[in-house]
């Protein structure tokens, strides 16, 4: 029985004395690298742009040559097709093309009466007008993006122009079993009317391992996914040794509640762990539980999908970022109006499913919880959109209370 | 020339009716459904949970026998293994086992003494009391997810435990085509040095390629990839047509400015189409264009990454949309104080990249804008975190102005 409750922090504090191992990194070509975790700092190699380019369609010119061009006076160039011009001449240039030596800036078409090879220009243009300098984008040297960052497909594309053709991504691996007599894997089923029966004989899908693969690829990891195992300690055992050895992290989830049938945690004791420790002062996911063998940590996640997924976002997080040595992403909350009051039991802290909605008049953030308990409800995880943390020490909150969400889905508009 | 400019909402409004091409669905396994667009209304075909069962570890129990039980006068009952019990009996139970039939209500372990084959209970439960009843996260028939939603994990899960085994998604599939003789794939190039010597010729690496080609993914597509062509009107309406004959829209990036090199529109035009017209009155991204042939939309995008990427997301998506008969997904947008006037050219809508943070404090988010010009600015992208839409008629903001972002990272907190 779970007779002590421990705060996630003071576990962490704990935990993370043991947790020796640390994740490697690998080289990699940076197409490849969408979803990863840059493994080091990457700085521009080129300039962006590559040289000064005309930002329209038109001519290059000098830019003192048509300083005094207007309608009633235009300026008369002569247009050549060299690399470089001189004094009265112009070059004609479409968006993109690198200006010709000499020139800086250009003169749109709309600006310019073309007559054979020479050109009336109408208007005036400031010295770089017209002109992307190279170099206005990223400068050789200009940090592109920092240790730590999980890469999206803007990163790998400026990435690539500044010529970081390969980089440094961690190389994070996760080996994942569930456990439980009485999960059956979604790919065993034919059709509704079997998960009926099997439903009678007190036999559930496992939803859970998708919510915790996903969760973790979505951090950029690679995922194991040894199987489901039965409630047997020998074999819960032996499915975890084999992950940790090459993994560097194994969650395993179910059997993390307390009763006779409760064998992941004996199973996990039997390794020899250095450290070991269930239940948090949270709500839901209080039977999360980790070991540390071989300076590798186990996370023990509830069987039921909420829990789970709270358990890993909550405790399992900070442990991968610990062994890449990265500080926690600090992403921020949004503050938010509480629509009805929401009570909750002392001393844990509470992660309330919220559905929250933007007054399209005013931007005003409402926030309506779904449910306070029910670890094990997925409609919660659907109908929500928002994360509201309440700390150990409130009772809870007023109705119209500020309060700050954790956005994990789009927000919509509220209808009226 | 772009001498005249339309409105978004225009374009869109004639080009629909020349958009006969309908995206067709296809039923696929819920299990590999990750990312694609839902075709059909999801409903729980099973409750879930699919029994009553205890949400503690304890004894199953019928609540009028406990009714008066406290710490100094506990009701002893009888433990027995049994799938039913009668009065005075008791099931010992895990979390998450099934409720034996006659049992209204489960006793936390915590709150009974163990003597034997009995159990003294001390405190009283209420009916159902630590039980999560049958069909109280999904009933069958209940909703589970609306046609048109871009499914993730979460769904998955849900819609995997309420029996929907099979679903039916959108096949919606993208042609590709990159055009330009400047531009050269990274795949091709070794070292950072290359791409050096490359730039002094003009010669620049096809990045736009990944931005359209993750965004397109991002929202369920499929991508045929067709490569760069170069600036040769016959090789760029043969790589169109054929995209076209195998996809539901096709994507055509460069070569629409409209210097004398300028070929992908007179390429379009030899297509025959129903509908063309090229000139947004937007920044950046002015001149997307876009051409219905065969009743499939064919969408010109800039070369310029930023410009592109813009074009995909205002133009392109509302016509994607129109093809799966979908609204318009109706995501928030987020109210923030303009750190600094913001000044942009009347008569045209611009898309200005923002960086906004939150104040740890009150929750007030900030937004500080980048760049309005360059459209090239692929730096704007990765500093930036929203995009704030300037509306036509306005000459732009005054500093702490209240304006309507939409965010396309995650924020984070102000720095101090």
């Amino acid at each position: 029985m779970l007779r002590e409750l421990k705060r996630v922090e003071e576990v962490l504090s704990e935990v993370l004395k043991y947790v020796t191992h640390r994740i490697g990194s690998v080289r990699v070509r940076t197409l490849e690298a969408v979803g990863k975790i840059l493994a080091e700092d990457v700085y521009a190699k080129v300039d962006l742009p590559p040289f000064d380019r005309s930002a329209v369609d038109g001519y290059a010119v000098r830019s003192v040559d048509v300083f005094s061009a207007s309608s009633s006076s235009p300026i008369m160039l002569r247009v050549v097709e060299k690399r470089s011009i001189g004094p009265g001449e112009a070059v004609k240039v479409c968006t993109g093309d690198p200006l010709p030596e000499g020139a800086d800036a250009v003169v749109m078409r709309e600006h310019v009466v073309e007559r054979g090879d020479l050109i009336e220009v109408l208007r005036p243009v400031p010295r770089w007008g017209n002109v992307s300098r190279k170099g206005e984008d990223f400068r050789a040297g200009d940090l592109i993006l920092k240790r730590g960052s999980v890469i999206d497909y803007v990163h790998i594309a400026a990435m690539l122009a500044t010529g970081n053709l390969e980089i440094n991504v961690y190389r994070l691996s996760i080996g994942l079993v569930c456990t439980g007599s009485e999960i059956v894997e979604p790919e065993s089923i034919c059709d509704a009317s079997e998960i009926e029966r099997y439903a009678k004989r007190g036999i559930v899908l496992n939803t859970t391992r998708f919510l915790i693969l996903e969760s973790a690829k979505s951090v950029g990891a690679d995922v194991e996914y040894y199987g489901v195992v039965p409630d047997d300690r020998s074999k819960i055992g032996e499915a975890v040794r084999s992950l940790l050895s090459r993994n560097d992290m194994v969650i395993v989830t179910g059997g993390t509640a307390v009763g006779d049938r409760d064998v992941t945690y004996s199973s996990i004791m039997s390794l020899g762990p250095t450290y070991v420790w269930r239940g948090l002062a949270i709500r839901p996911a209080k039977p999360t539980g980790i070991a540390v063998v071989e300076g590798k940590p186990i996370l023990m996640l509830s069987g039921f999908p909420v829990a789970a997924y709270v358990g890993f976002w909550v405790l399992g997080m900070p442990v991968l970022y610990h062994m890449m040595s990265i500080e926690h992403n600090n992403i921020a909350m949004l503050r938010g109006v509480l629509t009805r009051r929401l009570a909750k039991p002392p001393s844990l802290r509470a992660y309330v499913r919220v559905r929250a909605c933007v007054d399209p008049e005013d931007g005003t953030i409402y926030v309506a919880p779904l449910a306070l308990t029910g670890s094990g409800l997925l409609s919660t995880l659907i109908k929500g959109n928002a994360i509201l943390e309440i700390p150990e020490e409130l009772e809870g909150y007023e109705e119209g209370t500020n309060v700050w969400i954790r956005p994990v889905r789009d927000l919509n508009y509220c209808e009226k």
